[in-house]
């Protein structure tokens, strides 16, 4: 299976354009890797694929992993009140601000072994290098694994990198499991997290004793598999807004015998909304403007619905990203209106439910001119390029932090359990992220 | 609630149209009617609205409830191997073919309490006037309470009226109930009924021994309403052809990451499969030709799917309905051309699966001249019109027996739980009932 290290490990030859090198120098990192991704290949839940729940057995599974595996190797481990995962590095002088690196352990029902914990993964196997050569950083280094990273289980995105920071709300830690109905604060509560203190806003870190965040994480679109490149550097994360559970609303009647002009069908209104979006679509790409559109929710009633029978109520949800802020606000008067438009020629109500929201994400430029300079001093070819997805480094990059994203070349896309990355681009990232931790800024 | 008998009982004036001749005599058929409605309001197994499974607890405790009306009453009760019953008031001359009567006594999930259920109720109350007064018919007339025409429980439509003249085959028998995948035979045999002469293809019925089928049902659209008209006389029954199980089939991905053009969006392919349909009814419309069209489930994966995922799979049913074989012929084109069209412009493969069938069926014209003669003696406004549901009319009809329908006013469509008839229109139907098993033929 895809999801369990690396096919092409024997070959063990440097990707296209990559000089051989010094890669000799790193094929430890790259068995190390292997194996670590073949333990967290076991910790899921369910299958087809990879299920590491927020909060729940599988992502509990993962943090435990790391955890035993910091400790083996003597590294400073903490966690925060919100159970996020801090494995420290000793740097010479302990004093000066501490470059961050990690990404989430979650993932989506059913999705690939690569989302997230690649960036975990990332640090670990940097910091086995340095045990292994005897490097010790000017600066601690910390690898975070962060919780509950997907808004799959939970709808609210980046609830981890938000609590490390105390930017949980009360209402935010009331948010229910989707799955089972358990509040956040539950959730939290019975892996021994300690909800109260996140509910009083206590944040564990500190953005001044931060001088950088940087994640690795593989690429969730096509692009440098299209390009033939092993890594990327992100310029910036897609903003986005979600109507998670929208909703269309119209009359029951028998298929045969409710006539045209008087059904109120929710389905036709819900395919008619898709379908004015996508022309909507079709004018932001002709203005060259960034934006996906997704409807990745749509049910009829499985207990109310017959094929024999118009359909009277429909559940869905839209999710709208942008890199521009601009674009995020003229597609939400869009989609109003264009609910607006379908409701009062059908007779279907759109109702859209609870909106939620967030920004497009800037990384740092003095930071990504450091991981091209790291990409040109090892031969690694590379590309700058937006995030489509949202990550942890927008909640960095919110606070001040100097942030910056390594992507890796991965195939078949994410969320799925297809997603597929080899060990020989990942230990390319690697040496980008061993410079982008060290480098002096 | 609306199916719980008649809201308007207590002013029990004729509808609109009709006079008050004779109306006072049948005053108490409305009660009767009213008080065996209530009777089987009570038989459902779910809410909201009422739920009397094919071959189930619903649909068995109501055809318990007549058959004891029956032997109460001292008429002749028999039941077939597919478990129809049929309750009938001797004749004078019992040599004589007889007249048939009767619908079906299950319903949809969560339907209504009068479709199917209102044809058995007639027959019965026909037959407690006869009773009360005295008439005696000159042949045989028989209530058929007929199993299973509803095809949301088993993939098959008429299963009852198809079993009773020995249509159904060995494969027909081993479809599974779409909530617990028992096979027919095993739902009929659970309930005392013998499938194994059902797959030898015994009859119960000889055609040639029913002088004319009559059924009385409640209308499923909304034209008797409009027209402001009590009842109504069938001329024909739409035909269909039925995909139950289509899927579209394209590729799980991350919404935020996917490029638009990589994208094998399963919903947006749907959605426009929906749309270009409506526009191919938009131009039978303007032709004039009868058709109706429904997308009546439409389910992304509920395990797989995510508002943060492009969809990979939707599971839908496609349902098209005329009286016009050369429509629906056409129809069925449109749909292949419609899904080749947009599976090799979207790279998702659109999958129809199995395809159902029923054809057209044309009322006897003797027969619904004997109906608007009746509704011209009792002085009740009425008019002829197709019927856009299928009924068990449909085989009979195809069996060569003169068949006719007497749909009743009804609001709020059919297959849900407002389905709503008053006892004066029913009454008016009832008389052209009595007219329609009685004249001679």
């Amino acid at each position: 299976m895809s999801f369990h290290s690396n096919d092409k490990r024997a070959s063990d030859a440097p990707p296209a354009g990559v000089p051989t090198t010094n890669w000799q120098e790193w094929s430890q990192e790259r068995a190390l890797a292997a194996t670590l991704f073949d333990g967290l290949a076991k910790d899921g839940i369910d299958t087809p694929g990879i299920t590491r729940d927020s909060y729940g057995a599988g992502e509990q599974r993962a943090h435990e992993r790391i955890a035993a595996l910091a400790h083996a190797w003597g590294l400073e481990v903490r966690t925060d009140a919100a159970l996020n995962l801090y494995v420290t590095f000793p740097g010479r002088d302990r004093s000066l601000p501490a470059a961050l690196t990690g990404s989430h352990l979650d993932s989506v029902p059913c999705g690939g072994n690569f989302d997230g914990a690649a960036g975990v993964v990332a640090g670990m196997t940097v910091f086995s290098r340095w045990l292994r050569t005897g490097f010790v950083p000017a600066h601690d280094c910390t690898v975070m694994a962060i919780r509950a990273e997907e808004s799959a289980w939970f709808p609210l995105s980046y609830i981890g990198s938000k609590a490390a920071f105390g930017m949980l709300s009360g209402d935010d830690l009331c948010i229910l499991r989707s799955d089972d109905n358990r509040t956040l604060a539950q959730c939290i509560e019975a892996l021994g997290g300690e909800p109260d203190r996140l509910r009083a806003g206590e944040a564990f870190l500190d953005a001044r004793a931060i001088s950088r965040f940087v994640e690795l994480h593989i690429e969730q679109g096509p692009l440098l598999v299209e390009r033939n490149l092993p890594v990327g550097i992100v310029t910036g994360i897609r903003g986005a807004f979600r109507f998670r559970h929208a909703q269309a609303i119209g009359e029951y009647a028998h298929s045969g015998a409710a006539a045209r002009g008087k059904r109120k069908d929710a389905m036709l209104a819900v395919a008619r909304l898709i379908i004015a979006l996508d022309h909507d679509w079709d004018e932001a790409e002709i203005e060259e403007r960034d934006l996906v559109i997704t409807f990745g929710r749509v049910q009829t009633d499985p207990k109310r619905a017959d094929f024999s029978k118009v359909p009277g109520h429909v559940a869905f949800s839209i999710d709208v990203r942008s890199i521009e802020p601009d674009t995020l606000l003229r597609l939400e008067a869009c989609v109003r209106l264009r609910c607006a438009e379908i409701s009062a020629s059908s007779g279907v109500e759109l109702d859209l439910g609870l909106q939620t929201h967030s920004k497009p994400a800037v990384m740092d430029a003095a930071l990504q001119a450091s991981l091209l300079n790291a990409a040109a001093i090892h031969g690694i070819p590379t590309m700058k390029m937006a995030s489509g997805a949202g990550h942890d480094s927008a909640i960095f990059a919110s606070q001040g932090i100097p942030t910056a994203m390594i992507f890796v070349r991965n195939e078949n896309g994410s969320h799925n359990p297809a997603e597929s990355m080899t060990m020989e681009d990942f230990a390319c990232a690697l040496q980008l992220l061993e410079y982008g931790l060290t480098c002096e800024y």
